[in-house]
C-alpha cells in the first residue's frame, strides 16, 4: 500500500469513502446532509492537503491535514482520516495516521490536535491512544450521536 | 450600558477594538497582520452573530457569537470577546458573556466552550471560571505568544 498526495481522478473514490461516513453522522461533526459537492468541497477545503491509501490501484482511504489554528496557534497540524467501509481492519486507519505524523513533522509542525474525538468512536480513541495520542480534554455530551443521544467527545493531542 | 446586534455603521468603533487585539496576538489564534478588511471580514462571518456593548453612544466592546461546530455538534455555542483598550476594568467582558450566555440558552445551545484560552490570559481565565466555565482540556504549549514563547492553552466549557 502507497500513501501519495490525492489529485483529481481520485474524487470519486473519496467522495465514496467520505459521503457515507458524514451521513451517518456517528463521528465527525459535520451536517449529514451536505451534498457531493459539498462534501468534496470540505475535504478539499484550501487550508487542507489531502492524501489517499491506495493499493492495487484501489483507494482504500483518505485522509486531509491542515493546521488547526492560525496565528500562534499554526505549529499545531489537525488531521481527518476515513477508511472505506470494505477496508475496516486492515490497518489503514494506523497507516494514515503514521504516514501523517512523519508528514506534519515534515512539514515543521510540534503537535497533532484532534479537536473533536467522539467517546462512543472506541476503535479510534484506542488508536490514537496506541499512537502516542493523549485525550488532553473532555468534552462533556459535546456530541449528539443520531442512536445514542448525547456522548461525550475527547481532545486529543500528541506533541510530534 | 446597553448590548445590542451589532449593525453597519457600528464597523469603525468595531474595527478600532478589534484590529489592535488581532495585531498584537497574545491572545487570538488569528493572523496578526490582517488587512482591515480581513479583521471584519472574520469578525462578521456568515456563521457569526455580532453584539457590541455601548454607553451613550459609544462602543466599548463587541461580541460575536456562534455554533462551534456543525451537524451533531452544533448544540454547543462559541464566542470571542473583545472590550476596548480603553474601557478595561469596567465589567465589560463580564457584562458580554452573561449577555452571551443567555442569548446562546435563549437559541436552544446546551453549552458554551472556549476552544483555546491562552493560559497567560489570565484575566479572562479567571473571569469565565467566576462565570461558571470549567477547564475541561489543557493544550501543552499549543499557542506561540510573541513575548512568552510556547505556553498552553485552555479548553473551557459550562453547560447551560
Amino acid at each position: 500500500m502507497q500513501i501519495r498526495l490525492a489529485t483529481r481522478p481520485d474524487n470519486a473514490a473519496i467522495l465514496s469513502i467520505v459521503a457515507p461516513v458524514l451521513a451517518a453522522g456517528t463521528t465527525y461533526v459535520l451536517p449529514q446532509d451536505w451534498s457531493d459537492t459539498q462534501v468534496l468541497g470540505y475535504w478539499f477545503a484550501p487550508s487542507h492537503t489531502v492524501y489517499v491509501a491506495e493499493e492495487n490501484g484501489k483507494i482504500l482511504g483518505t485522509y486531509y491535514l491542515m493546521a488547526n489554528q492560525q496565528g500562534n496557534g499554526a505549529h499545531v497540524a489537525n488531521c481527518g482520516y476515513i477508511t472505506a467501509a470494505d477496508a475496516q481492519g486492515k490497518g489503514i486507519a494506523r497507516q494514515m495516521c503514521e504516514h501523517s505524523l512523519a508528514e506534519a513533522s515534515q512539514r515543521g509542525f510540534g503537535a497533532m490536535q484532534f479537536n473533536h474525538v467522539v467517546s462512543s468512536n472506541e476503535r479510534a480513541v484506542a488508536l490514537w491512544q496506541k499512537l502516542g495520542f493523549n485525550i488532553v480534554g473532555t468534552l462533556p455530551r459535546a456530541f449528539h450521536h443520531p442512536q445514542l443521544g448525547y456522548v461525550d467527545s475527547f481532545v486529543m493531542f500528541k506533541t510530534l
